[in-house]
């Protein structure tokens, strides 16, 4: 294709926005102009781009009709804001805040549900849904044709860097502290995080569910198209700075073919399966990687309907970036 | 009570035998002569009690037949080695190694099943087990009577301390060296442990279950005396030092009224309940404490037979130590 493509990204200053600029480099993504946009404190930045510093303007101010394609990757109060302007462009978006309605704007992971972008009405709207989602969709999607899956208990524990730069900031100081022995002032989280486990991430509703817990099982839900799947998911924030890690259990109604299991998920795009016996890690596997490591595959101790794995992915990469611009890979076949 | 017992710890210069040694004193345990034991190389070491040093000497040369109650705190090994003789001299055994065979010391924990040891002959022998295992019977034993639990899915967070204190000086050394930006040469753990997580503790067998997922799932059924419950165990090395930490999902064949469940962990012994919104952590509430904390108790996102709960427990205290004590405060009652 020698057709390319004006785009902006919204939130260009954050964690997901820096990055997912740097994939579009790094995939030669046809990109003509680069329109680089965050809100009035952080426009005046600067981020490379094809070795050009690439000066972030006011999305306030910016006109979308001068785009083909956004992504939004700011919070959702900026997508609400700004997107029905983008759309009224006749622009298409990628949403990474998970602030649209799926009717709107349905969750997106290619590897498992990119039949849904041949229904879209322009201009395109999709979302990329939440890093748990995406990476469990990664994984499960291409086991739907080897197991009957009927439930889904997941434990994340998750890197503090999805809170963003504040947070990972905040890790290495209240760490550098507890190893001087000096007293802990905890400041972006509540209570310590170095050497420490928060089991809950955000605040939960009255039934004691958080946010991102529902986001994963209804993103969930919605890219496997299966809504009546069962989901149990405890969210944790863990004292890692990159790389969320997915422990999960799988129960089927019928015995698992182990064999089969390891034969799908060998073959599977954005799937990397480690040796039985080795076991993949935030830190020494998924940082800085376009795929979700896999391990510890087994059946129950003794049910061979439950199926046991262990994932691990970049979670502001894979989980984030990476998908929005594989969807925008997918989307711009039908953008001309 | 006014008779007291001469008492052995073998294993006394380890964590939980140091730990062990504490207790009896906190607890005014009726200890009259403590003999403290452990191999050669740890042998002349001291350890205090009732404000005085106890010299700890070799278990290879002890005789058994000073003491009523002997302590096996070191590993399997061990037990295996002078459990016999401990036996033989009549002698009265609690071990805390996993090495005994259900038949010959069964497992208990004294808020779970501290009927079985009615039915015990003398010389008594009990096992004390895993603290994972004794962690969830603690909580699960008083939710027998609310639900009827079919399944346990649980995900350990284990802190380092469970592999003794060499494991807790290397997560310090690795966690001063990455802040110091110097190399990491991982020692004794086979990879980066510091912002890390390994998700697999010990070598797994042929299926890819570990030792410690295998005590698990056999121990706690012992001690729920529900020799066929499903149970689905991740165990994984968090890089955390004191408390391990289980995201626990449970599912009963009929709906889980919350209230009685929230009723049933308030009354429990050995439990505490932290209120709902707020969760426990293995720092800010387990260290150090006697008590099992849960929280997050909570139903499916739509399925009312799904009840999912977030422990925290001090391993080497609540885990290990104090409740091979609770179980020798019941058995010296029958010892006399």
């Amino acid at each position: 294709m020698s057709q390319s493509f004006d785009i902006a990204v919204v939130g260009a200053t954050g964690t997901v926005g820096e990055t997912l600029v740097q994939i579009l480099e790094e995939r030669d993504f046809p990109v003509a102009n680069l329109h680089l946009l965050a809100s009035s404190e952080s426009a005046g930045h600067s981020v490379p781009f094809r070795g050009k510093n690439v000066r972030v303007r006011e999305v306030d101010e910016f006109d979308f009709s001068k785009v083909q394609l956004v992504f939004f990757a700011a919070g959702p109060a900026v997508t609400l804001s700004f997107a029905p302007r983008a759309t009224a462009a006749g622009c298409a978006l990628i949403d990474l805040s998970g602030a649209l309605p799926a009717e709107q704007a349905p969750q997106v992971v290619p590897e498992a549900n990119s039949s849904v972008l041949a229904g879209l009405k322009k201009p395109f709207q999709v979302s990329s849904p939440s890093a748990s989602a995406t990476t469990l969709a990664v994984v499960l999607a291409p086991l739907r044709d080897v197991l009957d899956l009927q439930r889904v208990t997941v434990t994340a524990s998750l890197a503090v860097s999805a809170q963003g730069r504040e947070a990972v900031t905040e890790l290495a100081r209240q760490t550098a502290e507890l190893l001087n022995v000096r007293p802990l002032e905890p400041r972006f989280f509540d209570r310590q995080m170095a050497f420490n486990l928060l089991a809950q991430v955000g605040t939960p509703d009255a039934q004691g569910h958080t946010l991102l817990e529902k986001r994963l099982v209804r993103e969930l839900r919605e890219v496997m198209a299966q809504p009546l799947l069962k989901i149990s998911a405890t969210c944790v924030q863990a004292p890692v700075f990159f790389g969320d890690s997915f422990s999960v259990t799988l129960q089927s109604t019928k015995a698992i073919d182990l064999a089969a299991v390891n034969a799908a998920l060998e073959a599977a795009p954005g799937v990397e399966l480690v040796e039985a016996g080795d076991y993949p890690t935030p830190v020494g596997d998924a940082v800085g990687q376009d795929v979700v490591y896999v391990g510890r595959v087994r059946s129950g101790v003794d049910d061979p309907t439950e199926l046991d794995l262990w994932l691990t992915s970049d979670n502001v990469r894979k989980g984030a970036a990476l998908n929005a611009v594989q969807v925008a890979e997918l989307l711009i076949k039908d953008l001309v």
